[in-house]
């Protein structure tokens, strides 16, 4: 039996990887991931076998990783920030599902799976930023490549409804402009035009770039595909001090202060 | 001029805890905490003067934290999990924010605070699990005691119409054992009664409990003060493998397999 470890390299900057990772990748001689976050890891991927697939690939790269396991072979497959959190964790248990329903790869059921945790986007940019999320949050992701559109719009005005601390994954890409604007001018139906919106890009990496703005400021030219946008809820308040601008989500001490 | 840690310890195993962290932690010299948290970062705590306050007197231990290291003192203020989320990071800011409006405090001021994020309950149970939250998902703090339960009941209502996986942070406590089961009856509203439910007690610590039921059977007496439970979303599916058993929320690539 060989260890198959779905592995979350983190936000970018290898300081946010915990022992338990660099453990799991100590031990895997064969990676498998998009090749920018194996660039990331720097000296602690090297000396071994990469197999990068471009974007697009994805159901191609947790198929390879569960045959090399299968093989025997010490393997990892790897996403940055959290491999549960939109990204490839899934796939590969999907992947096993349908094996099993449709009695192939047998060998698949021979791998053990370790989940390896790992800092997600949203943190990073939380933690720079203050403590946007210190209430309750959701994520959505506004890519509908894979989710019809009238779910995610759903989910905005659910999230609208309810008052969350929203972060946005996959806001844009090259050929996917209109969302991010029509998700504000959604939210717009709910929470104040001079709500603290949070960009970050390029998270712990070089070049990371952190911008505050309003909801109503908030345009698709700030924003990327390496960028994460976090919105606040009704109560997150900004402030001011010397050191630079924060905000945070009250939890409701306010009364007691 | 001094920094303030606001320093997040992870879920418990300092396995997951960064390097990022363990620096801030080497840096300081004063650590605040609620107990339990110091006790669970074992020797990378030796020899640092501890302020241990109880629960309930949060806003004490972040005026104590803002105090020393106004004083010049080298001050971590430590949560665990992610200090962000559901914990004390933001109640610095309401205190910096309050002082500021008040006038009071200008020694505060002069305080630079570094805010380090860490691995939420929320990520480490997902692991244990499979790939739960690798869709849209959110999280509601159960505790009434600084949020109204109409606030919190709209929440649990807009995520069921939103169909958001859902965490579940403060389950119970002594004097909370209701909210839970309204909190179920709700979204038996909104999602099947096989919906899968993870439970996850002592996440990474040792007496690590990890549970896994229907939102049916989902039941108060499972759920104890250190538990987070997460419900899935209407696509979320149990696999069982010779390993065990898993959960994924698949991102829809289902028709491409």
């Amino acid at each position: 039996m060989s260890t198959l470890y779905l592995l979350s390299s983190g936000p970018g900057d290898t300081d946010y990887l915990p022992p338990l990772a660099r453990q799991a990748l100590a031990q895997s001689e064969h990676l498998v991931a998009y090749g920018l976050y194996l660039d990331l890891l720097g000296e602690l991927v090297n000396d071994k076998q990469r197999y990068e697939l471009p974007l697009g690939e994805e159901i191609e790269r947790a198929r390879l990783a569960l045959n090399l396991a299968a093989e025997g072979k010490a393997t990892a497959l790897v996403s940055s920030g959290d491999i549960g959190i939109y990204a490839m964790a899934t796939l590969v248990f999907e992947l096993l599902d349908h094996a099993q329903t449709h009695d192939q790869n047998p060998l698949w059921h021979t791998v053990h799976i370790d989940v390896i945790a790992g800092i997600s986007a949203i943190q990073a940019l939380a933690s720079r930023c203050g403590a946007p999320i210190a209430h309750d949050f959701c994520t959505i992701s506004l890519s509908d490549l894979l989710t019809p559109w009238e779910v995610i719009e759903k989910r905005l005005h659910a999230a609208g409804a309810g008052d969350f601390v929203i972060a946005f994954y996959n806001p844009v890409s090259r050929k996917r402009q209109w969302q991010l604007e029509k998700a504000k001018q959604i939210l717009l139906g709910y929470r104040p035009e001079q709500t603290p919106v949070m960009i970050g890009k390029n998270l712990t990496r070089k070049n990371e770039e952190i911008t505050q703005t309003s909801l109503l400021d908030l345009t698709v030219e700030q924003v990327d595909m390496l960028t994460l946008v976090l919105v606040g809820n009704r109560e997150s308040t900004r402030i001011q001090t010397a050191q630079g601008q924060w905000v945070y989500t009250p939890r409701g001490y306010g009364k007691k202060l």
